[in-house]
């Protein structure tokens, strides 16, 4: 890392090299938001085949659209790593590179004489993080996971969906996405503690220990009524009322946090009357008798379509929402103007649209554009050369299938 | 911030000053975080109030299990910052402190007068973190905001649940809670970001963006598809079979990720017939005649418990899980081994159990007792003596009704 970086790049990452062993969703969401960051990550991939998410549809023009959502701005070099010689190719990348990322199942790595133990003595200030989906210790260690597995075993799928519904797994893999973010909160720390020490690290995020973490009030519920709980629909366990309601054409969110709310709601249905009503004066007496509340409320609701009530929650400051499915959210002036729709041109199949980077900072340019995902092993020759190998050396490597 | 901090203390924030302004969930969340990776974190909360989140349930003698399962390891003083004393008195301790965080709807800290602009005339390198439900620009910043705001607002809520059924919400404050992760990324980058070039930062997230953020493969879906996705129960979009199946006593889930995985899986239920139909080859040929592949497996899954299903896929490592309540998840082994389930103390209450923290690294002590949540007010005379107000002084604010 060069010496001094002038935040006048506004890439507060500008100058970390990562090398990326990842594959699937949790490794490559952590080396996505390093890069949105201005981190260089060359993404390090089995020759002619790739991460496994280069197979992963939807596909545009027979690229997986999917690799190419979470792996923008990243190089791309092969290197098969079950050989002599492209082990002896990643140490030398190691050398002069920060940060390590890899989410093998734990073992992996060490089969291939390149886990933390081995890559420190290339390089002893390497930052080297580990995310799996059970982590580097336990008796679960070595079993293969997948989101939905810690979904369920990590209890969020237990109090996720409708009251005896069947089970409900969240839309999006948010077991491998939060695992992702606790990894990148331990690299930035362990480059905090680098910078003030001197020192390496080792990093070991777990996808169910992120699951547990996640699992908030659920938690010290079971703790206070040592009963475990149960899924609510959109219900909240202790705020009234604070759900999706039907209306005459579709559904609202209403969210009446605190009893304020509850008196500029009721004006905004047009029931005082509610106000008067000693059970629901405040918001623990009306979850006490939601069952003779919500059902009053269900009435009223189904009275107007969505729109009408929006406009009417929206003019009071009540906080509501429609349901939007993706389509609503592409076009939604908010989402639009924080710029979280975002896109990177493919030289193959055009300009592809995806998810904007969310932290926004005054010392981190917020891109509308940003480089593409690369093809498999675009960046090979570049980085060979880079670290001095000539181009019959490079012809070697790729006819003995190292790269 | 001292000039050189060892390691050996195994907590890499040791020696960072963190102001909390935050109430309720993510603020508290991101501040936690940053506690539990071992900064002074200090509450600055409303005399006789407090943070909304101690007037949550449940309670445990009179104390709010929910406020203290997410403020652990934190001080408390009390601040009326309407006062302009007490804005006084925040502005002292901002003179050495590293960061702020606070999350206000936006434009409140600047009628408080301690917006970012006017705590960096004061401290020029503070970082200062706003996390709010729509962020500090576009057309709904003023709006306020819950979690399920933003679950249906974001999408989120439009794929989770199942095929035509009523609307459900992640079971955990997923907003709130991503949002924090991504403020605490925010934050150590700019740490990281200071010590390189001596700036400080204004870092601006939004629950709403940080939903957009984690869609993952639905944005996708949605592009080359040009239709929304739906919610899908608990199936993958397109991996087959991955999703829960009913058993003879309960639910299994089984992830069955590759095709290697399909051969194992057909073994393990004694049915290599399955491996002869050319329909069922490969994932993507399952994915399409799931409607004729899902059936058979439904029959075949209820012929036995799920113990006695998991006991055959585990011995033969095919990812597959029980549906965990929150009591199954207090005694999992690998939750246990992994440290995942932690306590701390209250004077009063005595011993409460909570999430662990996930971040594991070798430079990071990983704490089975925490330090309890702070009463509300209980640091506010040490600090105010530290900043040098006498005990006469501390009675007169406390008589204005300052502190």
């Amino acid at each position: 890392m060069s010496k001094k970086q002038s935040t006048k790049t506004k890439q507060p990452l500008k100058g970390i090299k990562v090398i990326d062993l990842t594959r699937v969703l949790a490794g490559p969401y952590t080396t996505m938001v390093l890069a949105d960051l201005g981190a260089e990550v060359i993404k390090v991939e089995m020759p002619g085949v790739g991460d496994d998410a280069r197979h992963f549809g939807p596909f545009i023009e027979d690229k997986s659209g999917y690799f190419f959502s979470i792996n923008r701005g990243k190089e791309s070099m092969t290197l098969n790593l079950k050989k002599p010689e492209a082990v002896k190719i990643l140490k030398k990348m190691i050398i002069d590179a920060d940060i390590v990322v890899e989410n093998y199942r734990p073992g992996t790595t060490k089969k291939l004489g390149i886990d933390y133990d081995e890559l420190k003595k290339v390089n002893p200030k390497i930052i080297y993080a580990a995310c799996s989906g059970f982590g580097h210790s336990g008796p679960y260690s070595n079993f293969p996971a997948y989101d939905m597995i810690v979904q369920a075993m990590g209890g969020l799928m237990s109090i996720t969906g409708n009251p005896d519904g069947p089970p409900v797994r969240v839309g999006s893999s948010i077991g491998d996405i939060t695992a992702a973010l606790f990894t990148v909160i331990g690299i930035m720390t362990a480059l905090f503690n680098r910078q003030k020490t001197g020192e390496g690290a080792f990093i070991d995020v777990a996808m169910l220990d992120s699951q547990i973490a996640i699992l908030e009030n659920a938690i010290v519920r079971y703790i206070v009524s040592g009963e475990s709980p149960k899924p609510l629909g959109t219900r909240h366990p202790s705020i009234t009322p604070f759900q999706a309601f039907s209306t005459k054409d579709s559904h609202i969110i209403v969210a009446i946090g605190n009893d304020k709310l509850w008196v500029k709601f009721c004006k905004a249905i047009d029931r005082e009357a509610l106000l008067e009503m000693p059970e629901f004066e405040t918001n623990d007496l009306r979850t006490e008798h939601l069952e003779q509340l919500i059902p009053l409320l269900d009435d009223i609701m189904n009275e107007k379509s969505t729109e009408q009530w929006i406009e009417i929650f929206d003019s009071l400051q009540i906080p509501s929402s429609t349901i939007n499915d993706i389509e609503k959210v592409f076009t939604h002036p908010q989402v639009l103007a924080r710029n979280m729709i975002i896109d990177a041109k493919d030289k193959d199949f055009g300009t592809m649209k995806m998810a904007g980077n969310p932290i926004k900072m005054n010392i981190l340019k917020d891109e509308k554009h940003k480089k593409p995902a690369p093809d498999l092993g675009e960046d090979t020759e570049r980085i060979l050369k880079s670290l001095g190998y000539s181009t019959k050396e490079i012809k070697r490597l790729r006819k003995e299938k190292v790269i």
